[in-house]
């Protein structure tokens, strides 16, 4: 830290993003990437893109905002398109958030909700998950703060029901929604179609997981014109050309080739079901899971060691401190490959402890 | 504006960015941006990375970072790689500069520095250039604030020598000095060579001007390691993986074919002097810019009018309303062809008006 340092980012405590060793080369199960390359049509448009930097990205994101818009049914003007989903996430707690008007979320949920009140002076509290980790919507109602959930939640893969989200939406009229829907294309219910209803709620999403573009860094949000248009003013006071025109274009060639995506879809979710029913046959314990990922404790081993043990036979897994979830691991589900190592491997180490 | 926004925000003017009408094809000469496409090796490089998207970007951007130090002779822990060289602004304003630690830059000078402050809530103060738009270095000694300047300055063009930089420097030792060399490639000389002997400096860069890589956002700051530290502790609370992996591999593309730049520099350079010469026996009068646009007054049409007729005639520069300035456009300076437009299509102005 040097002498020049705010006081207001003394206790600043960053986020960790998931580890991305080189001593070796990892079957990489730890940041919830898709294991299938992007979209053949991203890849071209990217390239094609790249011959042109010289100039500006379009500010406006147009193109790839009006596509976002007609792919969930909405209008131009309910579309943020940003540099990945963290930024929309950040420009949401900057513009709505504040000392005076505070943040909520799970205890157990993406562990950047908390970086960001902090980093933007919010006051926040965690609300507990039940014991089974789901959240309990009654915490949520007539709140009079601003709530963050994940929907599927990290790194449990719980859902909340459109029902349920209705219910908070309705009982908080005076404060903003965000539910963040990184994970929603592996199962689960958008709420995009309660935007009309609801001017306080904002939806984000990502093109990292199921569209494959975790590198290319695209994210945006969802939301009733008048909360747009606060976000774009936090935009265009932060970075008007916060999405470069290679992405911009990789997102419009993905759209493009939507049952690409469909079809991994399908196979993660299918791939997910097999690791569910393999690991619960191991003596794990397992969440629900409606996300690209499982969320298992074993009977025996710990968190730790299973994790540890993974890395030493080349598998990367994402194993977090936090006393409640530490006997947990957060396992990405990959291709058929990928997922028949990480069973193999499990076998192995539940052999070698015997 | 929605009835949610935080009232801090409720009185923040975003920055404008150069129009981009689509209405024609125009000449476009107000974005500062590089005639020439981007390095075939920065493409080729780019265009690899658009195949791996799966995967995500190194928030660390190593091999990158690296290049650049190799690049400034200085060590990897004094390089810091972002989203464009607005984020790394962005992230001086939030990591040094609060309510007790206010800025200061010049009344004329890049029109994000004043959003960047109002954004953070960080007081600032313009220090009014001279008559001559250069600036007056005693105003900026022994004055206890966090000094934003760019050098080259923009719009004007005008450069401080490095013994100015030093004096300012040295008699602000408890606030950091931030010296904006968007533009340095074209003239001047960078003050990365000073780093090491103060602590208080912040040199910025961005590859979008001589480096042809508007379009993938790409900037950087090169600091002491301390500095460095605190603002990879804003980075990593606020965007991790702020750059993406077609930009960063772009990046390491465009420092391998450093031959091209210099010789697209060299162009530039050539071309501005030229601009300078025609425009002057034309009846205009110009500071003595160091960067790729030229600052030019004429002695009988107005700045508004010069720009309206010019986009009439699809040549587009950048006029700005602040009144000190109104009477001035900003030109860039593109490649040969654009050049002759623009002078032609002056003269045919002048023609029109006689």
């Amino acid at each position: 830290m040097s002498e020049y340092l705010s006081y207001k980012r003394k206790n600043l405590v960053p986020y960790t993003p998931g580890e991305q060793p080189k001593d070796m080369k990892y079957v990489k199960l730890n940041t919830n990437e898709s294991p299938f390359p992007p979209s053949k049509k991203a890849v071209k448009k990217a390239a094609e893109a790249a011959g042109r930097l010289n100039l500006y990205s379009d500010p406006e994101c147009r193109e790839l905002t009006l596509k976002i818009a007609e792919l969930y049914g909405v209008e131009y003007s309910n579309v943020l398109v940003t540099n990945g989903s963290d930024e929309i996430l950040n420009f949401a707690f900057m513009a709505f958030c504040d000392d005076k008007s505070p943040a909520v979320f799970p205890d157990i949920t993406y562990g950047f909700y908390s970086v960001f009140a902090d980093l933007n002076l919010v006051p926040y509290e965690e609300i507990p998950l039940k014991d089974d980790f789901s959240i309990n919507v009654e915490d949520y109602l007539n709140i009079n703060k601003n709530i963050f959930i994940a929907n599927p939640n990290a790194p449990t893969g719980l859902i909340l029901s459109l029902e349920d989200i209705e219910k908070i939406l309705k009982s908080n009229p005076k404060n903003i929604v965000v539910i963040d829907e990184a994970y929603i294309d592996f199962g689960g219910e958008s709420a995009v179609c309660l935007i009309d209803k609801y001017k306080n709620l904002l939806v984000t999403g990502t093109f990292s997981k199921s569209r494959s573009m975790a590198g290319a860094r695209l994210g945006f949000g969802i939301a009733s014109s008048e909360l747009i248009s606060d976000l774009n003013t936090i935009k265009y006071s932060t970075n008007p050309y916060n999405v470069n025109s290679m992405t911009l274009s990789a997102g419009i060639g993905a759209l493009e080739d939507e049952d690409y995506t469909k079809r991994n879809i399908k196979e993660i979710i299918e791939n997910r079901e097999y690791v569910k029913k393999e690991l619960k046959a191991l003596g794990f314990s397992l969440t629900d899971s409606y996300a690209n990922f499982v969320f298992a404790k074993h009977n025996i081993l710990s968190g730790k060691e299973i994790y540890l043990k993974l890395r030493q036979k080349g598998v990367l897994v994402r194993h977090f401190e936090k006393e409640k979830i530490s006997q947990y691991n957060r396992i990405t589900i990959g291709n058929k490959e990928q997922t028949e190592i990480l069973i193999s491997k499990i076998k192995e180490i539940l052999e070698e402890t015997k």
